[in-house]
């Protein structure tokens, strides 16, 4: 639990030193990073997104700022407490904790959630904690099997023997303790239909890795969590998701992190993930043209605007968004039923690790 | 497994019927249940949707049935295989499985997955088996927490024992096994958010019961195992969400099942269930009014629908549905944390609880 010690003090020195401040008769400000997409760059050197350095002042005694210096104060002694009473709260929960009518008058403290999220933000950046670490959860899904024993709250869970539920994966992982990792690397998996397929086939047992179905976009808890298996125990990482703008920008928050919380990408991004399909190349080296669907006009839309995002100028990325528009057709996870229920599990996944078929 | 072998029987005995049916000469044919509105009621003696006795007849000899009854074939056949293999499908993974172009012609099998779903829907009805009990598994959400160990898949799952997390829900619980379930009551929480809070103020421990989040609308697999935990054991089930339409249509699925799936209303429905809150009443109650949010055009809208199903026209509901008209406004489960972020967990399910205070 090193990062609760270390959470609570760079909180309390902010505290700190807004009271000293006070004291010596000045106006007291925070200094918040900018997170305006003209502070957002792509670094090629690290290769995620970034914030750059321009700064703005919150003061106190300001009639334009007055009120979000305000909301700061509160977010920042909210989530001391939290750390100092070692619970979580949901952003949610939160906003209405904080949510209050200030005396003689008809003014709140918060209106909308929004504004908390924006403040909660501001800290997180300010302070470079992430907000797990201020013990403020965003909600989550998602789900995890292999071979693999963690320690949580007192429990020792293990990962293999969770019949064909699988762990939840929670808001926060931040306390989680791994006992074990016996896994070769990790198959992110865009849908939890898909991940009952592998699961069922016993892939991860066969193939000796860990199985985790995000569900959609990724939630924050289950990034973080994949970053930890990557960065602590030295696993690669595979993504695989529909053939599709939509699955190529779960793949991409996963790798490098997103624009609107580019501040924190090295906090939740995984660098060395890799795509592993569905491709178009796929398409016609499995004989799925049968199975494909005919392309939105918002894919296409889509693809045009990926295609411009500085991290999928690689060539390899630019070819394989070609093929989408020039073809205008997409192909789901599910489409590899086609040739057979367990085709997926295998001939298509077995032979795409074989031979380190993936997109980077 | 009983189960099993009765799906595999019924799935037989149907295709040896046509076959026969083709033996003699006949035209082979399904006899389907109606399944439009005009076809289902709501029953007061059991209190559940209920399918009226109108049957479809759907022949092979027939050119504007043959298509579906070919399709009808197919998915018997499909469900046949996959129970004979003991390995179940998505839906998704279905359709695709069993779309191919015809021979000699531009005719596909299934063109969209609404056909597949549609039929697979029919042979549940005509053959009063789950789906599940197919194998044919729809999306799934939802998590789970307590003093209950299940077998599933040859692992020993200790629900009491999963960390922070829980155990994910799968979308199919038909061969779960409960080794033991030490619990007063199962309490079903429409948001994770307010699961994890309770989870961690260890309210199951506290109170002995089953905490279930369904995480939005109550996905199949969660209504499955609500209805069996409380069959099977007896278990009251105290429903959860949000003050609001929303909220009380989640309860009324939970309880008495849903238009759509009128046929299964007895195969995954809980009659017991009742609605523990947010009540109009308990914002007046626990002081709420400064958390609540003003309601939305198709709030007021839905509510309007609500009221006249009949399932909602006990006097208990029409009065808190006519509350909410006049006022107005909504709460969140997290409102509560207005109160202070342990008050739903010290104060308000407990008070609740022991006053019996609920809707039914």
């Amino acid at each position: 639990m090193k990062y609760l010690e270390e959470s609570i003090k760079k909180l309390g020195n902010e505290a700190k030193r807004i009271v000293e401040e006070i004291m010596q008769g000045k106006n007291p400000k925070f200094l918040i990073p900018v997170r305006t997409l003209s502070n957002v760059y792509f670094d090629k050197k690290t290769f995620s997104l970034r914030l750059g350095n321009k700064k703005a002042e919150r003061e106190f005694f300001n009639l334009k700022e007055a009120k979000k210096f305000l909301q700061t104060v509160l977010v920042l002694s909210f989530a001391y407490q939290l750390l100092k009473e070692n619970v979580h709260a949901s952003l949610r929960e939160a906003f209405y904790a904080m949510k209050r009518t200030l005396p003689n008058s008809n003014e709140n403290t918060f209106d909308e959630q929004d504004e908390s999220d924006s403040v909660i933000i501001d800290l997180e950046v300010t302070l470079d904690l992430l907000r797990e670490q201020m013990h403020l959860n965003a909600d989550t899904r998602g789900r995890v099997v292999g071979n693999v024993i963690i320690e949580d709250r007192g429990d020792v869970v293990d990962w293999s023997k969770l019949g064909s539920g699988g762990w939840a994966i929670p808001s926060n992982v931040e306390a989680i303790e791994f006992k074990k990792v016996d896994a070769e690397f990790i198959l992110v998996i865009e849908k939890n239909a898909a991940w009952e397929r592998l699961h069922e086939d016993k892939f991860w047992q066969k193939h000796n890795c860990i199985l985790l179905t995000t569900q959609g976009q990724a939630p924050r808890g289950a990034r973080r969590l994949i970053q930890r298996l990557n960065q602590e125990f030295n696993l690669p990482v595979y993504v695989f998701t529909d053939s599709d703008p939509y699955g190529w920008y779960i793949y991409s928050v996963i790798k490098y992190g997103s624009i609107n919380l580019a501040h924190i990408s090295d906090r939740l991004g995984t660098k060395d993930a890799k795509f592993i399909g569905l491709t178009m190349t796929d398409i016609d080296e499995y004989k799925l043209k049968n199975w494909t669907i005919k392309a939105k006009d918002v894919d296409i839309k889509r693809a045009m605007e990926l295609k411009e995002y500085e991290w999928f100028k690689k060539k390899e990325w630019q070819k394989e968004i070609d093929k989408f528009l020039e073809r205008k057709y997409k192909a789901e996870l599910e489409s590899l039923a086609g040739r057979g229920l367990k085709f997926v599990t295998e001939n298509y996944l077995p032979e795409k690790i074989k031979n380190e078929d993936f997109l980077d």
